[in-house]
């Protein structure tokens, strides 16, 4: 019997990518020597070379034979158009960095301009270190979403609520029209989605955070808020409603499954008990909390009681970077350091936060955070071949600890190059910078 | 009046390099727009690249317009040998990382030619990222030496004693004997020192001590220990002492100024008084304290009580990196997020630590630790125009936490190129990538 030719039943596909290792997430184990099938913008398998040999044809054939892929990364929480204060301020407490340095700054240049220009820097910062999809939380929506859009990204968007006015907005009903209204305008954007962002319990009052939650349903949006950040906002509460402000938005009907705390460095076992209860999610921050010395998120008590726990950056003015690989690396330190565990946060579930947790948080899991068949293309390629990598005895583990964002040379979103060979292909990095010398310039003093 | 010709004024010096910076640790604040001059690899002196074009004349001008340059970088505390197990055993406790994973495969392995490739594959690593000089603690240190002195480094080895037997030497004795003997080797080679390191309190008895002390008086040697790595080292020692191991050293003599306490995690207040009166140092390994979940040393209180802190990598076998900016910027948020103070070790304080209090602890400071006229041309030049850095406020809050190793594009040892254009100038890279490789497959398996 003649073998039948094995042109017949392979498959063309847009794009095939050879790495030495696939950590696609879901599963935990990396796959030595397998590639990645896109077409269409859709991940259609992961296949030993030699299968992706035999079963299909690619368009574009991509070898990156000293690498690993993973997911993209997903920041789930950022104040992106902040990279433009990066390092303005360092070495000050949080309610000093803000009310001293951060709010005069912004009050001088907020607007659409400011957002847009310092977006597309932390967009063009984060898609160079392998961050695919971003969690924005700031004013003007709209600005920062041209920037993603026009960068390849995927981002979802805030609505800032706040309870006193800025240049954006009067009042916590002027933030969510202006919101609601951005939201509509990107409505047919695929890569943009928007949530709602109350800042805090402490700036938000009751009111305002049931109208939140009604317009949360109607819409099913997600609902993100600062929580906990530091020890002084549990005391404040304690003192002011008796309650920890968990409780009080627990009983305002924030909490469930679409309700992300970000920052949770103050919970108590009443509160991580109700998290996990809630089916709500935990953005750890873990550069931010130190450099601002709220404190270090129980993540391992989080992850312990099944609390979904993505990653976060939080702004580029209180972290200094936007750099997903290095948050990894400082959350699976501090869980060991914090616990006195070894084995806590180990490399496998500390690279889940920073892929599938994110996505999770954000509502996107059935479409990113892991490399599995059906899911969009959205991948990164890390150079394990540094000297500062040699040798490889886990490449997961190298992940984590010995690599760093400067060893990601391939970034695809939809199966789309967004970085190639460490170049980000759609942004002018050189007027990127151009912009925020400018806004540099005026930022430099605080203000009069 | 005619004016004399500007060159009769004019100094001829081997090398200039100007930089937007220079951020010379003594002084601490960084000068703009300045020019270092080098001759006869001693630094001649700091200027203004006006003043610097009226006064000197270089052989080599080199020009770093958008970098800060910096005193090369001191890791004070290293086992470099091991960057060949560089994440062999992740997420394992101490004990256990030590007694099932690094001991049996250093009993399979140990040797001269395993100390010295992997030796030099961790000067490939520290060089690139800015490090020149290394204080490394291993066995068979002449290997080791070599390595350095190929590679152009700087190095302090430690001649290592135990109280038990290892493929290298017998008894304390014998590693003492051993050890001397290769001291002797290099006492002409201005780039390599000795020192005396007994491994840790636990595994060298009171006799080996009082030999230890009385030849480190005798030939003037700093003593370095592993002390306080971990909280079971205070309790045992107290229960089988009734002492701190420190107050044992210092009934024994090892205590003073030529005394380094590596770790020194877990001190107490007397402790902290102890080596503060006796002007001994600490060396502050915050990422393998952190991932070996030993904990967090009490870095502020020990610069608070007027001790000299360095900053060390420990072995990539722990870490998994040699990346002392990546140190410091760690040393920076665990100081900040462990005391509640976001003014806790600020930027300039932690570069000191990773420049001049190395050179202090090493017994250098007379020749490195600051770019001062005088001192030896060891520097570093850090690109700040990245995206990553951009805008820049403050480059030494840039260097801290903003910029990681990977934005070091030179390094001079002596004035003389070591790295240029992020290229390791007298290794071979590949060859060095290759023999790693070579044992990699060797300690891949955990030895039957």
């Amino acid at each position: 019997m003649e073998p039948e030719p094995l042109s017949a039943a392979r498959r063309t596909v847009d794009l095939r990518i050879d790495a030495a290792w696939i950590a696609p997430v879901e599963p935990e184990a990396a796959l030595a020597e397998h590639a990645l099938l896109v077409d269409g913008g859709r991940i259609v398998a992961l296949a030993p070379w030699d299968e992706a040999d035999a079963r299909y044809v690619a368009r574009v054939h991509v070898q990156r034979l000293t690498h690993v892929l993973i997911p993209g990364l997903v920041n789930a929480h950022a104040h992106s158009a902040m990279a433009l204060m990066r390092g303005v301020a360092d070495d000050v407490p949080l309610a000093a960095w803000l009310t001293e340095h951060i709010w005069p700054r912004e009050a001088a240049v907020l607007g659409p301009d400011f957002v847009h220009d310092g977006t597309l820097l932390a967009a063009a910062e984060m898609l160079a270190g392998g961050i695919t999809a971003c969690n924005d939380m700031y004013f003007y929506p709209e600005a920062a979403a041209d920037a993603y859009l026009a960068a390849g990204m995927r981002a979802m968007l805030g609505v800032p609520v706040l309870d006193f006015p800025t240049r954006y907005a009067p009042d916590a009903a002027g933030y969510l029209a202006a919101g609601l209204a951005a939201r509509d305008r990107y409505r047919r954007e695929p890569h943009i989605v928007f949530s709602l962002a109350p800042h805090a319990p402490y700036t938000v009052g009751d009111d305002s955070w049931r109208a939140i939650v009604t317009l949360a349903r109607e819409l099913d949006l997600t609902i993100q808020t600062h929580l906990l950040e530091t020890r002084k906002e549990r005391a404040d509460a304690l003192t002011q409603d008796g309650r920890s402000p968990l409780a009080r938005l627990d009983a305002l009907g924030a909490t469930g499954p679409g309700f992300v705390a970000i920052h949770a460095v103050h919970c108590d076992e009443d509160d991580i008990r109700m998290l996990a209860a809630r089916h709500c999610h935990v953005v750890h921050c873990p550069a931010s909390n130190a450099k601002l010395a709220s404190g270090i998120a129980p993540v391992a008590a989080y992850l312990a009681a099944g609390i979904n726990v993505a990653l976060g950056t939080d702004g580029a003015a209180s972290n200094n970077r936007l750099d997903l690989m290095g948050e990894m690396r400082l959350a699976a330190l501090l869980a060991k350091a914090t616990t006195g565990d070894a084995a806590a946060l180990p490399a496998a579930s500390v690279l889940r936060c920073a892929t599938l947790g994110g996505a999770r948080a954000l509502g996107l899991d059935a479409t990113i955070g892991s490399l599995v068949p059906g899911k969009a293309a959205d991948a990164v390629a890390i150079d394990l071949a540094d000297i500062a990598t040699t040798p490889c005895y886990d490449p997961v583990s190298h992940l984590v600890h010995a690599a760093g964002r400067e060893h990601v040379t391939d970034v695809w979103v939809d199966g789309a190059p967004v970085v190639t060979d460490r170049l980000v292909q759609r942004i002018d990095v050189a007027a990127v910078k151009g912009s925020a010398e400018r806004w540099h310039a005026r930022l430099a003093r605080p203000p009069g």
